[in-house]
C-alpha cells in the first residue's frame, strides 16, 4: 500500500456578520474539515453552511471544540476545570454532530481549537478531559492530536482512534516539539518550501529541524492554515507536490 | 384503554454558579423533563447533570430550546429568521441529544421556551422554522405545542408526533386561548383548585373558561411550573389528584 | 452664516479577530463617528483605537449603543423593556464616554444603531426609554434621531440638543419616510446621484422622493455608510459636491 | 486620631432572572461596595439597583471588574494581553461610573475580582494592566489591592491612593499571604473567630498565621463575603466588636 495523508484546515470560523477565512476556495484542496461549533467562533447558520459545504466536496466533517471565549477566538488559555472542559466538549460536537447527520454526512474526527489544543501538548488533564468529552459523543470519532503529545497517549490510552498532526508550515525544535510563535523562523511562508516539508513528512517520515537536524515525525494528517494571506497558494503547492511525490491525499477516515 | 396524561416541567434553567427551580424534588413528581440548553440558560454542566437527574427518575427527556438571550432568559422576542431559528433550534437539540445518550437515554421530545413558545401559537412562519430543526434533528422526536396552536398544525403537517399541551394553573378565555398573564386571574395559585382543573382537563377533555363557560381541551401533557413558590405542592396535589381520578400518570413517549 | 452639514458614519464595529469596516479611510472623510459599545459590536480594544483615531482627526466622538445581539449585530429587533433600554444605553454611554476621556477628548452625540434605531422613527416609549438613558449620562449630549421621528420628539421634550439626520443614498417616500429596504429602489449606489442628493438636502432643504415629489428635509447630519463596497467613493463624493456647493462640512458639535 | 477601618463587600453579583448574594441586609453593615460591571456578574438594571442601594446607605461606590466570563463568575484565570486587561478594565469602570454619576453619587474606589484580583498578589504585569485602566477611567479613584501584593506597589508607582486590604474571615500563613482554599483551615467560618481576628488586625495591626506566629498586618479595609450561608451574623459580629474595640467603622474614601 503506497503513502498516505490527510490534510486538514480549521473552517466554519466566521459569526454573525463577521466573515473570515475563504472556506469556499479551501474545501477544494483538502481532506477533513475542522468545523467551529460556536464556542469560539462559528454560529448555527455558519455551521450548517460549512457542514454542507464539506459533505458537497467529499470532505471529512470534524467538530473543532474551543473554550468558550468569542472575544478571543479561543486563543486565551482559560483555567476550566476537567470537568467543565468535558463537558464544553461534550456540547459542541454533539451540537455539530446533529448538523453533519442533518446534511446526510457523519462526524468523523474531532480536533480542539487554540489555546485548548496547546494545552494538549503536556498537560495529560487536559487531554483527558477531552477525551472522555469526544468518548462520551462518540467512541467511533478520530482524536486529532500533535503528533508526540500526551493527546495522542490519553486517546490510545481511551482506546479511540487517533490522527496524528504535523505541520508542514511550522518549524520543529530537534526534540520533535513545535518552535514557539514567540521565536523567530517559527513560520515558513513559502510555498514552495512548505510543500518540499510536507513531501519529506508524509513520504519519508521526517522533518528538519530549525537547528539543522533530521527528525523522524510519523503523522497521518498535516494541518494547513486557512487564513494567512496565500492560504491558498500554500495548500495548492503542498497538494499538487504531494501528488507528484507518490502521496496519496485522502480523508482521514478512509485509512485510519 | 384508560386515561394518560403526561406531566412536563422546565429544568436545567441554572447556570454557572447561577441556580435557579428545584430540579431534585420537582424530578420525582413529573414525567417529562424539558431541558434546556445553553442558549436562554443552562451550560454543559448542568445540562449533564440535569440530564442524569431525568434518567435515574426514568422521567422522559426532553429539549427545551430558546433564544439566545441569556441576560433575557429567553423571554423577550427577537426577531430572528427562519433559517436562524430553524438552525438555532437544531443547535440546541444536537448539544441536548449528545448528553441524553451519553447518560444512556434518549431525546424524547422538543418543546419551545419562553418567547419562542409563545410566538409558536400564532406564528405558523415561526412554528415551522422550529419544526424543521426539530426535524433535521431527529424525525422521531415528539413536538410539544400549546393544544390548538399552529405549533401542532406546524408539526403534523410534517409528519411529526405531537404532545398537545394544557396548563391547570392558567385561566383560559372562552376561545381556548390562554389568558395574557398580564390581565387579573391570569394564574391560578391554590393547589387544589389546579389540580381540580388538571382533572376536568385530562379526564373529562374540558376546562373552564376565565368568564365561566365549559370549554373543550384535550391535551397529552400538562405543564407545571418549577420555579414559583408553592411549585412542590401544587405538582404533588396534582399528581394526587388525577390519580385518585383514576388518570395514569405517565410520560409522553409512552402513549404518543 | 453659510449652510452647514456634519457627515456621520457608524464606526468601531470590528470584533476581536473579526475586522469589518474602513475607519482609517473614512474617518479622514466624516465628521461624526458612531461608535460601537461593545454591545452589538466592538469591543474594549477596538474601542479605544477607534476613540483615538476619531480625535486625531478631529472628528466628533459619538456613542452608538445597540441591542446586546452580537451574533445578530444588533440587527434583530429585541422586546426589552423601557427599563432594560434606558439602563443599556447609560452603560453603553458610560463605557464609551470612559474611551473618549482617557483619549483627552470628549463624547459628542449618542445615535442609536441598528433596529433599536429603527424602532425609534415612531416608537416614542422606545425613544423616551434610549433618552432617558441618554440625558442620565450627561445633559449636554447631541441625540442623533432621524428626522421627523418621534426620537426628535422625546429628545426636544427632554431639553437636549439634537441633531436631525437624512441620508443621501437611500430613497425617501412622499410622506418624508425612509423607503424600506425591502423595497425596490431603497438604495442609491452611484455615489454622484448620492453626492447630487446630499447638496439639495443640504443646500436646498428638499430631497426628491421615490414617486418623484419634491419634498422638505431639514437635516443637521448625513449618515454615510462605512460597509458598502464603495463606501470611499461615495463620501468622496458627497464631501467634494457639498464643498464645491459652498455647504461647510463641520463636526455637529460645532454648529448645534 | 483614633483607628478607622473601612469593611468592603461584593455587591451587584445578580444577572438577568438569576439572584445571588443578599446586598440589601449587607448594605446596612459594610462602608464600601464593589459593584459587579457586567463582565463576570451584574447587568445595566442590576448594577442601577446597587448603586442606588448603596448612595442610599451613604457607601462608598466602587468599580468591581473581572474577567468577561459570566459562566466561570471570573473565577477562572484567562490569559489576556495586558493591553485586554487594561481596556476591559476602563471599559467597566466607565461603565459603573456612569451609573453612580447618575445616582448623584461618586465612583469611589476599584477592586478587580475572582481570578483578576488573585493575579494581582504576585503578578505585577497584570497588576499594573490593571492600574493603567483605572488611572484611565479617573486618577483620583483608590486602588484596592491585598496587603502585601504587588498590586498596592503597582498602584502606588503611578501615583494613586490605594486601600490595603485584609480578611477576618480567611487565614493567613506565616509570610503574610493567604492561605491557599485548597488547604484545610483556609477559611473561618464562627462569626466571633472572625470578628475577634477583625479587631486584631484593624486596632492591633497584626494577625495570627495558621502555623501560630503572630505577623504584622496594615489594613485600610477588611473585606467581608456576601454570599456564603451566614454571611450576615458575620458581618454583624465583626462590625459590632470592632465598635466594641474602639475601631471606628468609615468609608475608605473618608480617610484615606
Amino acid at each position: 500500500m503506497g503513502k498516505k495523508i490527510d490534510l486538514n484546515c480549521d473552517m466554519g470560523e466566521s459569526f454573525g456578520v463577521y466573515s473570515v477565512g475563504n472556506d469556499e476556495a479551501l474545501m477544494a484542496l483538502v481532506t477533513s474539515a475542522n468545523i467551529a461549533c460556536g464556542a469560539h467562533a462559528g454560529d448555527p447558520l455558519v455551521m450548517d453552511r460549512t457542514v454542507r459545504l464539506a459533505a458537497r466536496h467529499g470532505v471529512s466533517i470534524g467538530a473543532h471544540p474551543g473554550f468558550p471565549d468569542l472575544a478571543g477566538f479561543g486563543r486565551r488559555a482559560m483555567q476550566l476545570t476537567p470537568a467543565e472542559i468535558e463537558n464544553t466538549v461534550l456540547y459542541q460536537v454533539g451540537a455539530l454532530a446533529a448538523f453533519a447527520r442533518s446534511a446526510g454526512a457523519e462526524l468523523a474526527h474531532v480536533k480542539p481549537h487554540g489555546a485548548l489544543y496547546n494545552m494538549t501538548a503536556r498537560d495529560i488533564e487536559v487531554a483527558q478531559a477531552i477525551v472522555h468529552g469526544i468518548t462520551r459523543a462518540d467512541k467511533d470519532l478520530i482524536v486529532v492530536g500533535l503528533a508526540g503529545s500526551v493527546m495522542i497517549e490519553a486517546a490510545q490510552a481511551a482506546g479511540m482512534r487517533v490522527a496524528c498532526e504535523g505541520f508542514a508550515d511550522r518549524a520543529y525544535e530537534a526534540d520533535g516539539s513545535l518552535r514557539s510563535r514567540k521565536l523567530e523562523g517559527a513560520l515558513i511562508h513559502d510555498p514552495e518550501t512548505a510543500a518540499e516539508r510536507a513531501v519529506r513528512i508524509a513520504r519519508d517520515g521526517v522533518v528538519t529541524a530549525y537547528t539543522g537536524e533530521e527528525i523522524p515525525l510519523q503523522v497521518d494528517t498535516l494541518c494547513v492554515h486557512g487564513d494567512t494571506p496565500g492560504a491558498v497558494e500554500i495548500v495548492t503547492a503542498i497538494r499538487r507536490r504531494l501528488e507528484e511525490a507518490g502521496v496519496e491525499v485522502a480523508p482521514m477516515n478512509s485509512f485510519i
